[in-house]
């Protein structure tokens, strides 16, 4: 599977400068490249690292130039460097079109054209998948729900009764959508379940990451708008209505009630309390606690989380607090000697 | 399925305010709501926002009188509308009785009556399922465990060996109840895994969401005490001893040997340090870290955590801090003038 | 199953001092000991909670001894009592090797000697398993990974294609290895997936919690070296790398392309920003968030983390805040009337 260098260039209609004959072996990123591999620099940062790589060339865009090292310019370098990698590790994976003899499916679903359901895979009573769907082992898909066009549910995802998914949405292994909120009447000392009657709706071109949950509303839908990007373990509560094109990042945990607006960031670990509301194009700060709505186009950070710049000074100030409480022991005992002599001479 | 808004006003029991042909096509909440549904307003503040939502009719408890809008009037309303909405979107899941062929059920398994085992569901040696269990796809139960009567075990749920549940206990999808705990031993520069020969024990009326993990104690059980609920994603370290009715908010940490009391509340993301001890009724704020065991009938939050009282003094003074800190700069100004005066004058 | 006591000092070749003959029916801590249980009291100060405890008879190291209980020396406490346990509780998994014929593993697929392979668990193509491995039900290992010798796999954990494990490792139920990771491109509005063309690789004697999600790497691995230990619902990003014999405590994050030095510790709920280093022998508080790369030896906690010494000077500041605040006001007056006198005195 070796290339010569100019074949690379040609693979990726890129422009040589070195010897075209260079055999290439592999493809890996600065850090780890070996000997004999193309690697890429698509900064000129990166570059400067190369003299310590053992990379045989290097992708860069055309305002890099490698210094020692030959190497191979296109426009697109992380495009172009996703081809060369693909020809060094092809995807393995052929599973035919078709449902396994070893799913489990419902006389009273309905399949769509060019699905593929793997073995051991669960589809209920009732069940839609779109087109172009290919279902993992594993996956459980409980009744009434429906399923759009070319959606890929990972292994082992599972959807309660009823949810919702648009289409091209992307669901990574053991995420789970639809479980009970956590709404709970106390009565008599015990907790009682609150109704949970509710679903989960996931919206058009949406991206969900391993191990993520997200519960169903109460009486209705929690929904995820279209384009959102979701990370691996994060929580939704019942109820929410996650706007379009957020992108949550891992660990985040959003409480019930809350709502985003559109292309909000969360960085990870965020929390958002219940019943609050996040505006368009907010930005949360790594493992912020938000306890009161945020206003639109705001960044916020801290635990309570505040605007960013209260935050900075904040932060500012608190880092010089040990110096400033010696000064103002030094500033008590000063005003004490001044007030004694002053009483001295009066 | 349309219901005519007096049949609805029967169907729940209400007092009907309003004209009784209104077709009524669906239930959801003021948010959600559509023409021609029925929404709910459970108190005075929402009946505010009725103006500006499409529902045909609204259910009110008997101490708010909505405007403009015809209403129901009922002694429950959450209740009640779960009747509703139940009518227009009946449960769908039929699975009758028994235990499906395409189940794995050990031949030393005993199962109760009146118990559902889905397909590809895993039940191990000497297993023993109490009366009017669901084992959804997927759920693995592995040698030795024991299950109460009307425990409901969602898709992919995993029960270690030794596992015991009491009676109608819930735990959501994805949960693993028994995994070995983190507790090590470093011998020449390497980390040896403790002993692993507990198990977990789960009380009755206890409720686990998606995704949370309760490790096995070391020798002995880690348990959870009758009526306690746990949201998703929570995680309970090796040994622990939870109290009753406590909750437990999404993605709570509880390190390794720690004990609770009755009834504690814990808000999403609380830290809880390894072998302390957190009080009956005490409730811990969202995101806080605690390091120190914690009184019975407290309140406590921050990180590191304390009493409530004293963390509402730090978060206001730390919020004037960079306030006080210009005025501290101005005192030391104020000083040095008059101790030069002073000096000027003596 | 009741052994004497006599019986159970022989068990652990240990020193007995009380009556050989009292029948001992169980093993507990000294927490969950029954009347008739042999308990373990591994320093002196859980000796001293004896008085209170139920136990017949109690395990202690040579520097323990005990009042008024018979007791049983042994050099390794814990080895012997877990023998002890072992006996009241032995393991009753004797699955024998084999692949059951309910296992779905492609024809492509090579298995080595001795293994297990339970029912519903999915073998891809050209999958290579080692010798003497246990791959519990539904655990879905996709098309070209490779498994090493006397690894464990518990139920549903989900390896993506081409992850690499070493040998001797265990990975608990729920696991996630080689989804996607989080790394978008916004192009007109709308977030586009970069590429996702990597994969992970574990090192020896490597062990995974339950819940625990480790992304594939952009072009390539995704690495934890040897030794290290990960707790459950553990978050490791794209591209990370994790050096050998780390210790990561429960809910730790860790952002995309982050490295960690050898012998690092994080305790539960930290978070790593993306692109940081975390030096050799390093150690990171609990709940602490690290924003800056931390040097080899060193403790941080905070959030922000800083230095140990620095968090402690700015946590102890923060405490007195409050009663400084008092203080400040009082010397503002001061410093006002001494002010005042000096202007009437001048």
């Amino acid at each position: 599977m070796d290339l010569a260098l100019g074949e690379i260039a040609n693979l990726v209609g890129g422009q040589l400068s070195g010897d075209a004959g260079i055999p290439i072996s592999g493809a890996a990123i600065i850090r780890d490249a070996n000997v004999g591999d193309i690697t890429l620099a698509d900064k000129l940062q990166l570059a400067n690292q190369l003299a310590d790589c053992r990379a045989a060339a290097v992708l860069v865009p055309p305002d890099v130039t490698p210094d020692g090292v030959p190497f191979v310019t296109v426009t697109n370098v992380h495009a172009s460097f996703a081809k060369i990698v693909q020809h060094f590790r092809p995807h393995t994976c052929n599973q035919p079109y078709g449902v396994s003899a070893a799913a489990h499916v419902s006389p009273t679903a309905q399949l769509g054209r060019e699905v593929v359901v793997y073995p051991t895979a669960s589809i209920g009573d009732d069940v839609r998948v779109g087109d172009g769907v290919i279902i993992y082992p594993g996956v459980r898909i409980l009744a009434g729900s429906r399923i759009g066009d070319n959606v890929t549910l990972f292994p082992n995802v599972v959807l309660y009764e009823n949810t919702v998914i648009g289409n091209r949405v992307i669901i990574h292994a053991g995420a789970v959508l639809g479980a009970h909120g956590f709404g709970y009447e106390t009565v008599d000392g015990r907790h009682k379940l609150s109704a949970q009657l509710g679903y989960v709706v996931i919206g058009d071109d949406v991206e969900i990451g391993a191990g993520t949950t997200i519960d169903r509303g109460t009486y209705g839908p929690t929904s995820i708008g279209e384009g959102t990007k979701i990370d691996n373990q994060v929580m939704i509560g019942h109820n929410c209505r996650i706007g379009r094109h957020n992108l949550l990042c891992s660990q985040v945990g959003i409480a019930g009630s809350a709502t985003t607006g559109d292309y909000v960031v969360m960085a990870g670990q965020v929390g958002i309390r219940d019943h609050i509301d996040i505006g368009d194009r907010a930005i949360l700060g790594a493992k912020c606690g938000v306890m009161n709505s945020v206003p639109a186009d705001s960044v916020y950070f801290g635990y309570p989380a505040t605007a960013d710049r209260e935050q900075l000074l904040k932060q500012a100030a608190l880092s010089k607090l040990p110096e400033m409480r010696k000064q103002f022991k030094a500033l008590q005992r000063q005003v004490a000697e001044l007030a004694e002599k002053f009483n001295d001479a009066a």
